[in-house]
């Protein structure tokens, strides 16, 4: 028996759209990112997908996203998941900078390194930073694995355990699982998923808003490469992603 | 320590609109509805409460509500229990009849009897009706729990086990819980808490929007009675539900 896996990244953010690093700073969907969110519910009903559970990282703009998309599914009362492994990456010192501004300031290798490198984190950000999580209470709990600044690499590391636990057990026992996350928290799992190198994942770009769909096999890898259900708004929306710190 | 409990009835809906008996029926918020629930997000933050868990019903105008009201308060992050226990009462073969309509064919005593009597359920609604949930895949696991008509005392038997058991263990491990329901199954849980009789819980009307808390002690019973947050907002709001079935 197959299992049904469906990747939602947010659309547009109130700082995706002034071209802001934003990490876990926990900014709101701007209106075009609120339309993205609606679209992708009604791709995910037009397909006859009918997730079961979704799981969501802690920061807003992740929840409005699935909150949107499941009520224009007429899903919004299926069982719901949250947690901080399933946030964006920490963009550490970036948090809050001008895409633009750190290009020009950094200039195109620093810049590229922060943002495509696998292993090479930010400086960390301060805790007295206005930027800072140091003191949210969503991450109360959490004491030392709080990070302050996070490459690809560390993603994965703290996303992994996160689907081999949660993600995971949801899918064996017969659920089509909805994952509403992040840039970076999609690509460690499709990394993962898609056994993607730790050079070639730097090339990968997943756009926003439109339900990418896997079906996985008993060892819950794919048995057919992800399909995007609007395939052409995809690679459009994949290639906007890639020219991002161009614009200011 | 003293356990903190937010009880939120949601708000008007596009058939408390219309006038019409909605009680599983999944019908959505109103313009109207969506405002009351942002405002209750309001007066949650503005009061200092921070609930640390959301409870809610399967219905979507309650998960409205919830997700409006956290948005507001900034805590949209925050866990989220559903269950079908904590839904409207199932109105039975009054579901989609009009309250006006209602009153003049069957008489005053008898649309009374219907609405507010504890123990006599209006007919039950057959399974073929457009307004059955049988066959709604939100209740697929329910079998012979699945109701086809409640009165008050069957809301009670089922909210109750929900209350002992998933309610009240998040209160004794110390969260803030956040109820976000319907006017019947809050009703239910006032009188438990309150230990209204049989008799005068006919009297009782919970208005739409505007959080009750209570204070609750170590047997999770009140300390002192529930206060809500906008006290004339609430009066006026608890007339207004009194008065229903006079308007068409």
């Amino acid at each position: 028996m197959p299992y049904t896996l469906i990747l939602l990244r947010h659309g547009n953010s109130l700082w995706n759209q002034q071209n802001l690093f934003t990490g876990w700073v926990d900014v709101r969907l701007s209106e075009q990112g609120i339309t993205e969110a609606k679209r992708a519910g009604e791709l995910i009903a037009e397909s006859g997908l009918t997730p079961d559970v979704v799981h969501t990282s802690v920061l807003t703009r992740a929840i409005q996203t699935a909150d949107l998309a499941l009520e224009q599914a007429d899903r919004l009362w299926i069982p719901v998941e949250r947690s901080w492994r399933l946030n964006e990456r920490h963009y550490g010192a970036l948090q809050g900078l001008n895409k633009a501004d750190t290009l020009e300031k950094y200039g195109p290798e620093q810049f590229q390194l922060w943002r495509r490198s696998f292993d090479v984190p930010p400086p960390p950000l301060p805790d007295d930073s206005k930027w800072s999580q140091a003191g949210d209470p969503r991450y109360a709990d959490l004491g030392d694995l709080l990070p302050r600044t996070e490459c690809l690499k560390d993603v994965i590391e703290r996303m992994l355990p996160y689907w081999e636990s949660e993600i995971s057990s949801d899918l064996r026992a017969g659920k089509q699982v909805l994952v509403t996350a992040h840039g970076n928290s999609l690509r460690a799992l499709v990394k993962h998923l898609d056994q993607i190198s730790d050079e070639d994942i730097a090339e990968l770009n997943i756009p926003t808003g439109i339900p990418l769909v896997y079906e996985l096999g008993e060892d819950l890898m794919p048995t057919a490469p992800g399909r995007y259900l609007d395939p052409e708004a995809a690679a459009a929306g994949a290639a906007a992603v890639a020219a991002q710190g161009a614009k200011k």
